[in-house]
């Protein structure tokens, strides 16, 4: 009973600082996206990608999580946009309370749009609402096609979904269709984006959603 | 604090339940290996294929940790071991408790080597004692070499590594010198199979290596 209690009190506070987030990026209508997958998905270099193939139409700024280091956010910085990057030292997701921390770091008023990279995990950060406009999921083709069915929450929760690493569909099985169709299944409204980070096939039409997803939000 | 307190009894009850599943393996002389990686990286065909094998040498059983589905479960049947399977319904680990009623279930007196296959999760998992001979790490190639500097934990941990997927390293980044290196700074005590269950390169060097724990146990 008592870790119940206490585990409800987590969520709780995590969930006044998500609502403190969502009400910071709503007041300056900038979009936030809590992009979520497993390790080595390819998540970095889709956001270095699409930094450098926004330039000049899009600002953004990321929030970079990580249990150790900082590898990703030199490589944000190096594709041109700010950067913070949170160190969680050992926990498997970001908190809201630290992404409320890195919000106040970057220069929110010059950005159109928002990244938060989690700590790459298939599984807790989904229970973890950060006070993202949405979160993305990100599947790489290596991974396999049964990921749908047997790590469901992020892919029933997502708004939209890559599935990385389209280029390698040649050297691995994986069946695209029914991945496309054990998502839809969970999740009949998002939007699926099949791409190769490494060689941009299919970036575009992400690069696009990205471009509509920051003019609603400004009109 | 008393976050921090409750936390502790969890895991105060789970290293009770992991301190009898060593006690229940040492008493069989039954080595159990815990096997750990993101989701995707191949711990269940390297399972499905060690099983095949040793077959004739080593008697396996297998406990199937997976969020949802008995996907896996089915496929070590398919192979020829014995399978229990453990659906933690969102939990992103196993727990000693679950591996202890899963313990129950194996026809143990009957088995040379027991597998837990763990959650996909590189994170959690390695904090979680199930009472296991040795934890066995799994990294595959298209995930990158930066995993084991941004997900120290379960490499410093691993008594072995499985690099998998080897077959890949001419179609993705990956350079299996960083990676060792980076392991061996962790843990210099480790030993690295670099392995393709797909093509079965460098799996007779892992087959082996088992083939003298189970040797080792039984003396």
């Amino acid at each position: 009973m008592r870790k119940v209690k206490v585990e409800k009190k987590i969520l709780i506070a995590n969930a006044e600082y998500a609502e403190q987030n969502s009400r910071f990026l709503a007041e300056r209508k900038l979009p936030c996206l809590n992009v979520i997958s497993s390790p080595g998905s390819g998540k970095t270099t889709i956001l270095a990608k699409t930094i450098e193939g926004l330039k000049g139409k899009v600002r953004i700024g990321v929030i970079e999580g990580d249990i150790q280091t900082d590898i990703d956010a030199r490589r944000i910085l190096a594709a041109g946009a700010a950067a913070v990057q949170i160190n969680t030292d050992g926990a498997c997701h970001l908190s809201a309370a630290q992404v409320h921390n890195a919000l106040q770091q970057l220069p929110v008023n010059e950005l159109d749009l928002v990244f938060i990279e989690n700590v790459g995990n298939l599984v807790c950060p989904s229970a973890f609402e950060l006070g993202e406009t949405a979160k993305v999921a990100v599947l790489s083709v290596p991974e396999g096609d049964d990921k749908p069915a047997k790590y469901p929450a992020i892919f029933a929760r997502a708004r939209a979904l890559l599935i990385n690493k389209i280029d390698l569909l040649g050297a691995v099985d994986f069946d695209i269709e029914k991945a496309e169709a054990d998502v839809l299944k969970l999740n009949k409204g998002i939007r699926i984006f099949p791409v190769s980070a490494k060689t941009e096939e299919g970036m575009s039409n992400w690069y696009d959603w990205l471009y509509e997803l920051t003019q609603n939000k400004r009109r």
